[in-house]
This record gives C-alpha cells, structure tokens and sequence, in this order.
C-alpha cells in the first residue's frame, strides 16, 4: 500500500475574494486553456498550474501510473491567508473545506482531507476544526509554519493545538511565508534554503516552548522531513545543553527528547537524509510525501524509498504506508475493505 | 597533530570607538576583575567573556591540556562592523588585525591569524587583505555570510574574492546578523536556527552565483560544518535540477558538483553528521574547529572526531591536522620545524 501524505489541491474555481471581501491580496485562479491555469495575485502571476492541481480524475490517473493507493489532500500553503480579517479567513477555509470533502466523500477510498483554519484567530480556528473533524469527516488540518510572523510557541495558539489533540486531528506544518525571505530573491533560495529554515524554527518553538510536552496524544507532522531541523540536530541539542538559561526556559527537556514524538514527510530527495530520518524518528514516524503536483516534489511518488534496498519490508512500509496511517488515525481497512 | 581552525580572540583592549568615530553601535570591553569581562555595546551587554578571550597564555594553557597544538585566531564576528562607515570598519580592523599578528608573531608555532576587512568598501577590503598578506603574515580573512544583509554573490563583492584567489588568502566565513533573526528572540534561535541557515545561504549564494565557478584557487571555508547546507543538501539539488529557469541563471553547474570544491568545519556535535560531511566533501576538505572559547562550541576540542572508532587514522589525521594546513595554505613544517 502506498499513501502520499503531502499533496496540494485547489478547487477548479472560486468566488472573486477582491470582490467578496472587499479588498486585495488574495490568490484567484485563471483559466488559460484546457488544463492550464495561473495562480493570479492581484493581477501577478504567483504560480502557473495544471489540471491535476484541481481535477480529482487527473490526480487518480497519476496515482494509478505511479502504485498510489491514496492521496492525502490539503490546500497550497498560499491559500492559508492568515494575514486577511479572520471572518474573511474563516470565510475562504469553510469554501477551501467544504471543497475538499466533497473529493473525499466522491472518493473516499483514494482521498484524506486535512482542512485549513484561520490561526489568526483561535476562537475561530477552532470552531473549523471541530467542523472539519465533526461535520466534514477530514483527518485533521494542515497549517503554517508561522501565523503572521508569530511563531509556533506563542501561547494565543496552545489552545488550538489543544484542541486537535483533544479532537484527535491530525496537524501537517508546511513552511509558508518563510523567514528570511527578503534575502531570498535569487536561485529559487526562499524554497530551497527558507523552507528548511522555516520549518526548523517551527519544529524548535513547539518543542523548546513545550507544547509537544503539555500535549503527549497530539500528532504533528512537519513537511519536507522536518526542513534543516534533522541535519542541525547536533546544534541544536548542544545548545539546549550549555544554555539552559537561555533555552529551558519554558521546557526543561531537551529536543532529542522529543525524537518520536512528532512525525515528518520523507521528501528530502537525497537517500543519506532519509536514512537518518529513519535512524533518528524510526520509521514508523516517517511518511511517503511527495509535494504533489508541484516540481519541487518527488517527481515518481516513493521512487527515492523504493530505490534503497537497503531497507527492510518493514521499514518501506511503515514508510509507504503505515505512518501516514498512524498519523492520520486512520486504518488500513479504511481503504482496503474487506 | 591537532590544529583547531576555528577560534575567536579580541584584545584585551581597545580605544573608545564611539569617541573616535563619532557615534555609538561598536563594542567595547569593560573589564570586571582579573579574568572577566563584558562585551558591551552601547551601554548594553553582549556578551561576558572570560581571559581565555584575549589572553594568548591563558588560551596556551588551555591548549596544552588538550593537546591542541595550534589555534587559528579570528575576531569575533560582531566586530566585524561591516555597518559603520567604510572609513572607521578599516580603521577598527586595522587595530584588530594588527594585534592579531603581534600574538601571532609571539607565538608563531601555536597561533595563526585570519584578519577582518571592511567588505562593505570592496576597495579598501582588498587594500587591508593585502596589508594582511603582505606586511601582518596572517595566512587570509574571516568574513561575514552577509554584508548589510547583502548576500555574498552580489557582484560589488567579487573583486574581493577574486583578489583573496590572487592572494592565496584563505577564506573563512562565519555566520553573523543572521538572516530572519527577528523570528528568532527566544530560545537562543538565532543561533541554533539562524546560524545554519544563514551559512546555508551564503554557500548556495557563492555557488548559484557561480562565484566558486569563476575563481576555481579560491580557498573558502564555511563555518559550523556548513551550516544547514549538508543536511538539506537533497532540496537545493532537486530544486536546481527542476527549475533551471530560476536556479542557473548566473551558473550551469548544479550544487553537487562543488563538494570538495569547499572546506568546513566539523562543529557539528554529532557524529552523524560529521560522518556525512566526510562522506559528502571528504575528509580532506573537513577541518576541526571549536568556536573556542564559546560554550556553543565543541567544549573538548577534537573530542567528537576522537569518539568515533571508525574512522581511519588517515581521515583522522586530515580531520585534526590535514584539511586545515591545506584550508591555510601552510606546510606542517611552519609548527614542527625539523
């Protein structure tokens, strides 16, 4: 069995949200022919697409060439908005919402629907998560690395991150307006070298700020097998170390603590990365994930785990399959009846 | 042999700059009591040191317990003060370099200097580079990852490079006002997180803009193991490999293809990632250095590259010893004369 926990879908369309919500800045899709369309912000190209960026049929055919047995839906990071009035965020996430379970409830046996929720206001974001978890039947949420430069740790977000252990959601972090990025214009940087970034300072706040410790059942995933957080980890560890004064302030343990406790995607293209992953989380908190349709992804779904002989059956499918599935809370029987 | 590339030293003091120059932001030493001190700035401290900071016999001693035979000295990076005006950098760097070659010509066999130059006034960094080579006898630089958030392939910068090429002047560079620092208040983050990645992005700066491509002699090397750059090494690949379009537009050539074209060095506090690096750049290109006399550095110099038995006496030798002389362009002789 093979489940991609990281793909990124769009609805084919939406409302004008300049229109809607009276002001700009949100992305709208343009239509430019059978198949092709450009994500537009504000009259700037902000991405080009492809049909299986929002076509279910398309993104099944792919999954049949490359052995997927499920895809794990969520919106691009893009479209996450935390930085417009939280009712209009809240307004475009039950549209986002509502979309991706109208795929999974068409097919619920290839699909897995995390939802978005506007962070920027925790009353709100909670009340679309128990939607998303309650009314929708999504698997949990995906969310940014940052809510409007905030951090992770900040104590205005603890009570969502409560609320998805307590709703048994599962939350995938994916970088989004990435620190730094301002220095990053050139060479494609703010992706190839703010990402990581990004997702590290996020992995760093929810376990230096304790919030991994105050909430033992939650289950978190990072995106793109946790950025520079792996590679860095002697660093980090070390720091904790020698500056308690500075780093234990609100957490006395330190990360390598947390190694196990939290998961993250296997997409580091690079067979050295993935097997420290595995060396460092186990494999069972480690996930196919692909980045699908986007180039930046793993072009042959599971190509890099197939590719490693080296590891066990067991291991390639804790891989492939099974810690997608712990993550998500969900069972194999969900997809394969029998 | 056991040469620690990577050391900091100030002296033990220094003119009133904000006197000299005219306005406040540079550091100056406030002495406590006998061997403890304060680095402050602008009435605020930085940091506390302790003798070992500017003390060659206390760092001699230090030395001798642990069987380090030469440190190779550098200023500490906030003195780099690439910020002020071109005029008063050169003038504070003058004074810096100059007491690093009078402690070099001290002790010639336990100490070699690495200068500072005003990289904000490319003219006058080459002018004191060669002043460095030339008339100090140190055996190159250490520079900043940026220059006032101007990242290291910015044309205005080359010339320096190009001239340190000429000089057979040694580079190295180390992390400072780190990028998306802002983010990074709590936790010690901006060294932990910040500092990697802000190397990351001066190695993929120098590479993408084909800066090590156009000067093939230049001798550079990059602090803390290279920051987040080995262990996200995958992504970069990938991602100049798919969107050529973003990522080659000033080089052809794919970041694979300068491993080994580049030093580090191997603070990385974990013996797995020191045995990527080797792996990855080979061990002739990877060099023992402590960030000495700092608590985030490696507290018992060598003591990781000796902890790991499988290492072969000869990738021990070149760990200790061998990578750094080449880094320096130095024979092992200059230490232990016949």
């Amino acid at each position: 069995m093979k489940i991609d926990l990281h793909t990124h879908i769009l609805p084919p369309q939406w409302p004008n949200l300049r229109e809607r919500y009276g002001y700009g800045g949100f992305i709208q899709l343009e239509h430019d022919g059978p198949g092709c369309a450009r994500m537009m912000r504000d009259g700037e190209c902000f991405r080009a697409i492809e049909a299986n960026c929002w076509d279910p049929e398309q993104r099944l055919a792919d999954c049949a060439t490359h052995g997927v047995d499920v895809q794990v839906l969520s919106t691009v990071p893009v479209m996450f908005s935390y930085w417009a009035q939280p009712r209009d965020t809240l307004d475009l996430a039950r549209l986002l919402n509502d979309h991706l379970a109208e795929v999974v409830r068409r097919y619920p046996r290839q699909f897995v629907g995390l939802g978005t929720v506007p962070m920027q206001a925790p009353d709100l974001a909670i009340a679309e998560l128990e939607r998303c978890m309650s009314e929708l039947g999504l698997a949990g949420v995906q969310i940014g690395t940052n809510v409007n430069g905030v951090n992770l740790d900040h104590p205005s977000l603890f009570p969502i991150f409560a609320a998805a252990e307590q709703l048994g959601a599962a939350v995938f972090v994916h970088p989004w307006e990435v620190v730094g990025r301002e220095r990053m214009t050139k060479y494609w940087l703010a992706w190839l070298v703010g990402m990581p970034a990004e997702t590290a300072l996020a992995i760093c706040s929810l376990l230096f700020g304790g919030v991994l410790e105050r909430l033992p059942r939650l289950r978190i995933c990072f995106a793109h097998g946790g950025g520079s957080f792996p590679g860095t980890l002697g660093r980090i560890a070390h720091g904790f170390q020698v500056r308690p004064d500075l780093c234990a302030v609100d957490n006395a343990y330190g990360p390598r603590e947390y190694l196990g406790r939290f998961y993250v995607d296997a997409l580091v293209h690079d067979p050295h990365a993935l097997r420290h992953l595995v060396d460092l989380l186990g494999a069972d908190h480690v996930a196919l994930g692909t980045d699908y349709p986007f180039p930046l992804g793993e072009l042959v779904p599971g190509a890099l785990i197939e590719s490693m002989a080296d590891l066990s059956p067991a291991t390639r499918d804790w891989l492939l399959a099974g810690s997608a599935l712990a993550f998500l809370g969900l069972d194999r029987n969900h997809f394969c009846p029998r």
